[in-house]
């Protein structure tokens, strides 16, 4: 379909050729610069007038940069009369800042949701949101996949033995409970508390992890502080093995030093954020969201494209 | 009055001293911080219920990170119930993508003036904006204060003698008049023309500089190519000495090794953007733009502000 165009932006170039490869498009005609004082400067080299436009970017660090690549892309695209604008973001950056924790902090992931529409996207697809809340941060379709299956084969083909599913911390036990299911293994859960102030906060993890396989599952790993205590823990009270998977492979500050540190076999992430070489270890296992990303857009296409009536 | 509040954000935040210092305030509490990730945290440390918030931010170089500073801060302060989010940008960044040039660019400038809109600004106090157009891309109001008469003052007070002022492009004859105007002085026009293509430019002046004293009068200086070759023109042609004034230093690239072997004896710019040291050299004066912009704040302040009634 010559209407279909997917476009790039500097987050994730790769899973960009990817996704292209799985849709069977060329990837479009475009660059996305920097002027000498380092505004961004953007170049669609080929007519997308009336083309349904797929933007692949993540807003992963350096978050704002790419961000704004973003907002300036799509703004570029609304006035080169694209027909709709999809904003495939494998990452959406600032998704932990979805609430006001404390007095006058702003929701800063709803506040994107704004300027993304302000700016003129028509639809958002994206993997694994920090919240589902933030769907309703927007007005506009929000298709929002999911990485379970993804990690859940790799697990199955692992052929691991004996497996228990642990949430980090209670927030994610729904995202266990997920993992569980398709994996058919019970859960667990670590219960941080701090037994009193100014005292060192004690890992207690509720559920039988004894002798087992202890599969932790989150959506984020940033600093990997968490990530290093629950599998020391899980070793320590008695699991046999430990492995990871987390979606967005974050890795900021001291992350990759506490893994290699840690008691951890294995860390499963995706290529939603993409990794620079020096975050390439061993331990790191990658998977690509590509396939099931571009199985989105096409999906998304066929119901959506007028071009499709007529086939 | 203890409704109004100036906060400062990271780019300007001697600038933000002084107005505080001219409008008689303290400056408000807050940071604006970076997690682990590089995404922004802001924390303001003082209420704001019902007050009128001022925020000092330039968009300068990195324009984005102080874009998105700036953003999240308004929507910080609307979410804590400020009365009027004032947002005081001495340098607005992007201004020179204000309008299409070529086939599918976007026009920033316009894309920037919705997300402040979007996020909850309700004023806009800025400076000499590249081109007065972009104030129509607002809907809320927009004060633009003048640099011409803080560069005629200074160049009175040098009591420069036989003085022509020289637009360094047919686009900026407009301002160039405006000081001519204040200092009583003739113009003159660089006449930049390529006789064929692949051929050098010629730098032909239009006007009569012979003998006298030239003041290139500019609002953006970025690389400096343009100010080194009209400076070093104006000399060759005839000119006695040669000053310039710019509002905005941007100074991106070389500009900094170009103003040093060109023929210019003095650059006077203002503090929109601050100078790292290794920008701060002898050739180069830095007038402030706080007295004006806190008088501006003051006006606005008395006007708009209900307390102002009962005063
Ligand atoms: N980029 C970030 N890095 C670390 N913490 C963050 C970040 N963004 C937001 N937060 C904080 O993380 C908390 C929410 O995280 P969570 O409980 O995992 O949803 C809030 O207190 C936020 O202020
Ligand atoms: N940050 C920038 N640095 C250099 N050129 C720019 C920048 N932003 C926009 N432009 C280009 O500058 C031209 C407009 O400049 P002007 O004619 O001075 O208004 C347009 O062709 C823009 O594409």
């Amino acid at each position: 379909d010559p209407y279909l165009k997917i476009f790039t932006l500097n987050s994730n170039p790769e899973l960009a050729q990817e996704i292209c490869k799985h849709v069977g498009v060329d990837l479009g005609e475009t660059s996305v610069k920097r002027f000498s004082d380092g505004e961004v400067q953007v170049n669609i080299e080929e007519s997308i007038r009336g083309c349904d436009v797929y933007l692949v970017q993540s807003t992963s660090e350096p978050a704002n940069e790419h961000l704004m690549e973003l907002l300036i892309m799509i703004d570029a695209c609304k006035r080169a009369s694209a027909k709709t604008i999809n904003v495939v973001i494998p990452y959406y950056g600032y998704a932990r800042q979805d609430r006001k924790a404390r007095s006058r902090e702003p929701i800063t992931s709803k506040l994107i949701a704004n300027l993304l529409e302000n700016a003129g996207a028509t639809r958002i697809l994206t993997l694994d949101l920090h919240a589902s809340q933030i769907q309703g941060f927007f007005d506009i379709p929000v298709d929002q996949l999911l990485g379970t299956p993804l990690f859940a084969s790799y697990f199955k083909e692992k052929k691991l033995e004996d497996v228990v599913i642990v949430s980090p911390d209670h927030g994610g036990v729904v995202r266990a409970r997920q993992m569980a299911d398709r994996l058919e293994a019970p859960i667990a859960i670590i219960d941080k508390r701090r037994p009193r102030p100014n005292v060192a906060e004690v890992m207690n993890i509720v559920g039988d992890i004894e002798g087992k396989t202890a599969i932790i599952v989150d959506d984020i790993i940033d600093t990997a502080g968490t990530l290093q205590l629950a599998a020391d823990a899980l070793v320590e009270q008695g699991a046999e093995r430990v492995f990871a998977s987390c979606t967005h492979p974050v890795l900021s500050g001291p992350a990759i030093s506490r893994i290699e540190e840690s008691k951890l076999e294995e860390l499963i992430v995706t290529d939603t954020i993409s990794l620079p070489k020096q975050k390439q270890i061993p331990q790191i296992t990658q998977l690509s969201v590509g396939p099931l990303m571009a199985d989105a857009i096409i999906r998304v296409h066929e119901q959506t494209s007028v071009s499709s009536l007529f086939n």
